[in-house]
């Protein structure tokens, strides 16, 4: 894989929607996507969330832009006239909106009553973005590299419901970003229940010394302990070595884990009760 | 009651903290003060995460007091040197940080070791500052009016846990913001399970049409229904008449009925669950 000359370090996200500004919805995606770009060694500098005003939204951009190497926006792709997210995000990208093919014939596929619904916003994509299909809902994400003021800068559209732009984003979007990031990190989470902090550590004291490619760092909270694996991949052939790590913590502690993976407690218990 | 000249119509709200910024929390306070605000008649036009960075905390705050009249800070406001929040607001505000005595008495009379903890900073507020104590942590809220570039501006500063925070604004802060805001309106929600939307709207077709003073209007989710109970306070003598349509709603859907408030049916069962 070789590196293109724009490396995305930085990024603003942008999460657009009146319901957010009313306090109707929170916004969880801002928090999702911070971690996923940590892991991809960018660092996120400031979430901004904006109704579906256009001069507020397009000012929003704006600046973003001007601070940052991407800014990624959630929200206001749907079909109706008050999202606004693509089409502004296009006029400040000077690229005009235009059928992506691909998604059209998927929409067609998926949907072959669409005439019923109105989908026809759906496939127009700023000219040149990569898009992203979405595999639980309609609106396809898409990725921007264009150049703003004579410097090359990154816009990324994602649905704003939870439950679509996370798929979308771990399983088709990560790897794209990918390419642009000037350090790759795996990071991964073992989550314990029922044991204290230090006799935890204890139990793993010469994990904990004896640091080399992959790193071990814990965490407690009131209600959990939480360990985290961190390997930097120097080249990407270099072995994922994080889920031997993940293993020799489940070996060691048993039923104190709940969960492999960023969900709290909380989080656990909220998706069992579904 | 008098009212005073200057009036707030639109407000921002900027959350500070890396670990908003990291994913490693997710922002709630500023759902629930759009929410607040909603019901004080003051329109939020946007939200905004920073991190405990000296040069971007200013410059969101700056940002901030150019587009509206209201800017409410949540976080940065603990005993360590990465907290800034009190300090550079109160630099913009050019007023000097200053021992606020009572304060500063309800903390030595709550911690008589105080000693042992670093609590010289929390008494700190900007000059002329209204404060507001802390019922269930240490951290006292202030809310600032000042000149700013020839225009009155305010700034609230909250603590940023929300165990902290939202007892504060509703015991506390509440009242004294809407001495400042135009209209005045309590809005109430009750809450139901198990009955869908058009059976539940059809128990008060009645209520939905006879609508005056007390406005009553429906909205559903895929697991609940929802009423908002809204009343326009014309002065501030005019009788609450929201718990009578409360009390006519409970009468009409009893046991469907789980929530009178803003907690969603997943909030109340972690509630139950904690």
């Amino acid at each position: 894989m070789s590196r293109p000359g724009f490396l995305i370090r930085t990024a603003e996200i942008v999460s657009v929607g009146t319901e957010l500004l009313l306090g109707q919805t929170v916004d969880t995606n801002a928090a999702f996507l911070s971690r996923e770009l940590a892991e991809l060694g960018i660092s996120t500098y400031r979430h901004t969330v904006v109704g579906d005003n256009p001069e507020r939204l397009e000012k929003a951009i704006r600046e973003a832009l001007e601070d940052n190497d991407l800014v990624i926006m959630t929200g206001g792709l749907g079909p109706t006239d008050d999202d606004l997210t693509a089409e502004i995000a296009a006029s400040i990208m000077d690229a005009p909106l235009v059928k992506d093919a691909a998604i059209d014939q998927e929409l067609n596929r998926r949907y072959p009553d669409r005439e019923r619904y109105d989908f026809s916003r759906y496939p127009l994509l700023p000219q040149d973005a990569r898009a992203f299909p979405n595999d639980n809902g309609t609106a396809p994400g898409s990725l921007s590299i264009f150049s703003w003021n004579g410097r090359q800068k990154a816009i990324l559209l994602l649905p704003g419901p939870p439950a679509e732009m996370e798929p979308m984003f771990l399983n088709r979007v990560k790897e794209s970003l990918a390419v642009y990031c000037p350090d790759r990190f795996i990071h991964r989470y073992v989550r314990l229940y029922g044991i204290g902090e230090s006799r935890a550590e204890s139990l793993v004291s010469d994990l904990l010394k004896d640091q080399t490619r992959v790193t071990l760092a814990p965490y407690a909270s009131a209600s959990e302990v939480v360990f985290r694996i961190s390997q930097k991949l120097s080249d990407p052939h270099e072995d994922d070595l994080t889920e031997a790590m993940v293993q020799e913590l489940i070996g060691r502690f048993g039923d104190h884990v709940f969960e492999v993976g960023a969900r709290s407690l909380e989080g656990v218990l909220a998706d069992l009760l579904r």
